[in-house]
């Protein structure tokens, strides 16, 4: 099942997305008549990223990675929906970060990664926006370089968990129709289940709290009127254009 | 005014803190009877920490600073309020950080720093517990240092921003009854203000996240047992008992 979140004549819904349509009970909206929300109600939500998910990514940086995973946190309020604009900084490096993301659907603590998935409600795709200008030469992403307001979007949909194998799913990132990312969740550093027993050695992962996976190589620059589309076959493809934002 | 939050028979309350009672409208607690929750209602809050924000706290960890402020974000799961017991992970150091906590009040971006102190609800006292095991020799600390359930003691009461001066106020913290810090929000290297200012360049604050400013120098390692004891004068004590807990 896919799940879509808009907002439509002043009220925010929860619908099913079938057929190319919004279904809420009975009643179908057309995609292009609503504004998308974020699949996940980020209020409340505890976003975890991983910084150099994958080993080609922490090459094209020219970056050693230790063997663990990379945590950092992605602010709620950077979150937006399919077709939100990307609002760019006046920065030297902006880029895309298109990867999987797995959505908790259980509380979940000292979790076995044989286990894992059993927590997660479904899967979406994040587009986790970074300016390379402030992190530096060091593996630990600071906050400002990944919190800029609308530097999250999210979408367009969440799919179940029982529909997706997150071992087996390849990830396209086009800027303005020309490929630029492709990369396969195969090849993450660690894998989902494998996080989620990480993360949940130390901390209580709640339902919504989401975990942004990291990117495969291919960044790059980013300027306003550029439209931007990550895809993973299962899930969808998520649209954002970027335009020109407030100062860094 | 002196803002609480508390549970009670089953339900949250929102007290006013006066000659020691929780007042409820015109009901008066116990504050004995009560579970203290943090003033501030964490789900849905962003909290930034101030890393290193004290030089003498930088020097005793002997570590070199860039002079922008070093941002990390607390995690709304580690919040637990006075009283809660803070659960030790069977780590080699362990330490408190006791520190001026800020809280907005409205919503706010791009805000001067001669306009900053406008947005602020009020002031708080937190408890930021960290694992020294991880953070390394790098001033940018990593999620799991910061992010163990019951890490962020946070209380006992909100005190409204017309009742202090952020730029004035001794944070004593005391292990056991033995003083620990002692520090003054004058040594801040960024003040409240120019914190706010800071951050609001690149987000926007929403009323109940937080800034958690830093704490003075005088960490020191914490066991089971131990009770530790946050003081600002003009908000009161935030004390919280360490106890064993989960694993690393």
């Amino acid at each position: 099942m896919k799940i879509a979140r808009f907002a439509y004549n002043g009220a925010v819904h929860e619908a099913v997305y079938r057929d190319e349509q919004l279904w809420v009970g009975r009643t179908a909206y057309d995609p292009d008549d609503v504004m998308w929300l974020p699949p996940v109600d980020a209020r409340g939500s505890t976003a975890i990223g991983v910084a150099l998910g994958y080993a080609d990514h922490a090459e094209e940086l020219g970056l050693d990675v230790p063997d663990y995973p990379i945590l950092f946190h992605k602010m709620p309020h950077t979150f937006i929906g399919h077709r939100a604009h990307i609002r760019r900084p006046d920065v030297e490096y902006m880029h895309y970060e298109g990867e999987l993301v797995a959505v908790i659907g259980r509380a979940c603590r000292h979790v076995t990664e044989d286990d894992a998935l059993d927590y997660v409600m479904g899967y979406t795709i994040g587009n986790e926006c970074t300016v390379r200008d402030f992190v530096g030469n060091y593996y630990r992403p600071p906050v400002k370089a990944k919190g800029f307001d609308t530097f999250g979007p999210l979408g367009p949909v969440l799919v179940t968990a029982d529909e997706l194998d997150p071992t087996d799913l390849t990830i396209r990132t086009t800027v303005n129709g020309e490929l630029r990312q492709e990369g396969h969740t195969a090849n993450l550093r660690h894998s989902v289940a494998a996080l989620i027993a990480y993360i949940t050695e130390f901390m209580t992962l709640q339902p919504g709290d989401m975990l942004w996976t990291g990117t495969p190589k291919g960044i790059s620059h980013i300027h306003a009127g550029d439209v931007i589309q990550v895809t993973i076959d299962g899930i969808g493809t998520l649209e954002n254009t970027v335009t020109a934002g407030g100062n860094p």
